[in-house]
């Protein structure tokens, strides 16, 4: 038996939002050792379009969140936890519409990403959203969330400015950016 | 009292990599709840240039490493976490020596980012080196690593068609594109 990975798992925690582990692993190497690692089910996020991507200087939809990991408020997209044997496209328009009350008329698929390999086994799949229908928002009891409307062209610059300081909407508007430049 | 965030917090695992808390929250509206969260000391995480960035598509350094986490390999560059007291600077040329044996000449501050604060305050703070000089490489004992010199270009096409799925990579190799179309 020379596979690499799981040996063994032992749960340390199991919690609301968080199920920890303590894994026994063989690396490439044949040597073994133990890793401590966040098992998540993966995540969503989706840059909501508020105009048509070719046209001038398109309109997204950012939110303003509560977040107190960071101690704070931060400008993000609408984004959440897979529930149990949700899609990747079912979660993130799910996630849109909870939290910013918007229906989306199509969702394009921009990649998947690891958010921390180090520790964890999140995956977050990003998406843009377009033909958006305004309705009612839905958020949880702890969402304390503002949408803001934002220029293409502004959103890139609050990336530069260090104002967007989220991975997932850093990247997911880049790609969008991408996709308007042809790229 | 009306200040928002921690009241209260309870040590649920102190690990070798993770610490994991269960903190009792204020929320913006006064209400009160409570939240896993990964404590983490932060990352830095750097892209080596192996050539001038402002010549013909420069030549940058990924390293190719063994993440249990995602169960095979991954396309990164090279980042770790802040030993006690290092600064993100100090952080970023350290394991750049580690795991590529390369030393800086200039590094570069790009930005820094929050990896996924739904449930870890780690923030990452990512750079771009420049004037490499090779040197021996100290790998820990569970870094499987191989360093693979891409050009610029290639790598913004891993990003496009996937084969670049590290979120911190991704989002240091599209700011070092940027800063060299001078936006």
């Amino acid at each position: 038996m020379t596979d690499i990975g799981k040996i063994g798992s032992h749960r340390l925690h199991a919690g609301r939002i968080i199920n920890l582990d303590l894994d026994e692993i063989r690396f490439p190497d044949g040597s073994t050792g133990s890793l401590e690692i966040i098992r998540h089910p993966g995540a969503s996020a989706v840059v909501p379009l508020l105009s048509d991507l070719h046209g001038n200087d398109p309109q997204i939809l950012l939110i303003k969140q509560y977040r107190y990991a960071t101690d704070g408020y931060l400008f993000e997209i609408p984004a959440g936890r897979l529930d149990g044997g949700e899609t990747p496209e079912a979660c993130a328009k799910r996630e849109l519409q909870e939290e910013t009350g918007c229906t989306a008329g199509k969702l394009v698929f921009l990649t998947s990403m690891w958010t921390t390999p180090g520790f964890t086994d999140e995956r977050i799949h990003l998406f843009m959203a377009e033909g958006l229908t305004a309705g009612d928002s839905a958020r949880e009891a702890d969402e304390f969330i503002e949408t803001v409307p934002v220029s293409l062209s502004r959103a890139l610059e609050m990336i530069k400015t260090g104002e967007i300081q989220d991975s997932k909407t850093a990247l997911a508007i880049l790609y969008v950016a991408g996709f308007k430049a042809g790229k």
